[in-house]
């Protein structure tokens, strides 16, 4: 299949990939040239510009990382769509935007879905992502083939908007969770405990969680690297805080996890894992 | 082995029963008769006092709801005990009160374990507990296949308190990942999806838990009955609190939870399952 991609980072250039080894025919752009260049040796053809990428491509993929940089995406492609193209987002931004998208370009005969994922760069690498998709049934139907080779859990949600909103609620999720284990980590081995014994001992009961599994390790070791960075869940909180808002709905564990994250910003760690929430609480938790 | 149990509660009976079972002959004794009684039904004998179930009992087993109880309880058979025996106490108890009680029963040549539980009475009558352990490492090896029948993971956590200490930050876990699982089911549905199919789509990547799994869909149905009181985890909490500020600890989103769950009993769910924080939630991120 012929396919435009745009936007080529951390996710984008493994998930392109992935649709290249399948065979498909790949034309490819990023504000960053050199990271769309990496993809020109597994068959890739590069553009020069958003606009150039969707010429003739059936479906157009975008993964980048905000609001206003997939709708400027837009602004730029929108002028060169023509009728019976499909595009795909799955980056992560707001519903609204989403939706107001949708519109507009189902109005010129354009698909447009909504399908952000879960599941970081390995989830990237080996196609096993968790994809919500928001938008008509018929396009995710046609897009579904796709899908499948990115991710394992393809979950259909409902009208446009919606696979960005289950992606929100899943962040939430993720960040009180991982409160959860950075202040059961802490508790314990103020008390005296081997932080890695607790992890073994209530690692399979009613605390089990894959934040506990997966990133408790790193805690303890102090391993900040990043599998998702600080910046990024900082700007999906935000997302969630203003729908959240629109929707009259004031979250106290969002507002604590928002606070929670910008101090683990505050203190250098933007650019490092969401795990080094743990370097913040413990400076936040034991500060006379 | 001759055993004495006391405390034949929503916990206490099970697993007494399950000690029964495998052939272990038990004189049980409970605050309220009637319940023990029960036990009568299959072979245990009945004590008239905690004092009068100890004697002649090789290994104490204590299960009661508070640490005043456990103390209590410690009181009335202290001088009926004899150089040897083990008492283990499985209740969720103040940690320094364990330190307390071990120090001074070690002086009578006594052994004293701390070994409470999580898994509920689900968890009970199926002998698949988690067990902590707490205190010398001899008693606790005496002690373990005994616990074997009760449990399922049991680990051995250090010294006098340290399984308290262990089932305290368990708890910690638990409830904040409640919170998450709580506030991301309120968020998805404000913003007008299914939560069942939002549960389904986020459940196997980095947001599941073993709470948004097992209490998620009892949230959708808005099934309050109990499998973990309120009432229990605010105790717990408190415990938690106490430990914390011991430590000159100052945990966020322990002091959340608190709040919340005070929330949610003070809107008539204390004796309701913990799930119900979702009822108190809804109310709280609605109000205007």
């Amino acid at each position: 299949m012929e396919i435009a991609w745009i936007g080529t980072g951390i996710m984008g250039a493994p998930m392109a990939r992935r649709l290249l080894k399948a065979g498909h025919h790949l034309r490819v752009f990023n504000r960053t040239p050199e990271r769309a260049r990496r993809l020109a040796d597994d068959g890739a053809a590069l553009a020069s510009g958003a606009a150039g990428a969707v010429d003739g491509a059936e479906i157009i993929f975008i993964m980048v990382p905000d609001t206003p940089d997939v709708e400027r995406v837009i602004g730029n492609i929108e002028p060169s769509l023509a009728r019976g193209q499909l595009v795909l987002d799955m980056s992560t931004i707001a519903p609204e935007s989403e939706r107001r998208t949708a519109a507009k370009l189902a109005a010129l005969g354009i698909d447009y879905l909504d399908a952000p994922v879960s599941g970081g760069e390995t989830g990237a690498i080996e196609g096993t992502l968790t994809i919500m998709v928001g938008g008509s049934e018929a396009p995710f139907n046609r897009a579904r083939p796709l899908l499948q080779l990115l991710g394992k859990r393809i979950t259909y949600m409902g009208p446009s908007g919606a696979g960005q909103t289950t992606k929100l609620a899943n962040q939430i999720a993720v960040a009180l969770t991982l409160e959860a284990t950075a202040e059961a980590l802490l508790f314990a081995s103020r008390g005296g405990l081997d932080p890695a014994t607790v992890l073994d001992a209530i690692g399979a009961g009613a605390a089990a969680s894959w934040q506990l599994s997966n990133l408790g390790p790193k805690i303890i070791a102090q391993d900040y690297r990043p599998g998702f960075f600080v910046k990024l869940i900082r700007k999906d909180l935000r997302l969630v805080a203003e729908a959240a808002a629109q929707n009259d709905l004031a979250l106290p564990g969002l507002k604590m996890m928002t606070s929670m994250f910008n101090a683990t910003a505050a203190i250098g760690h933007d650019l490092d894992g969401t795990q080094a929430l743990a370097d913040a609480l413990l400076r936040i938790a034991t500060m006379k």
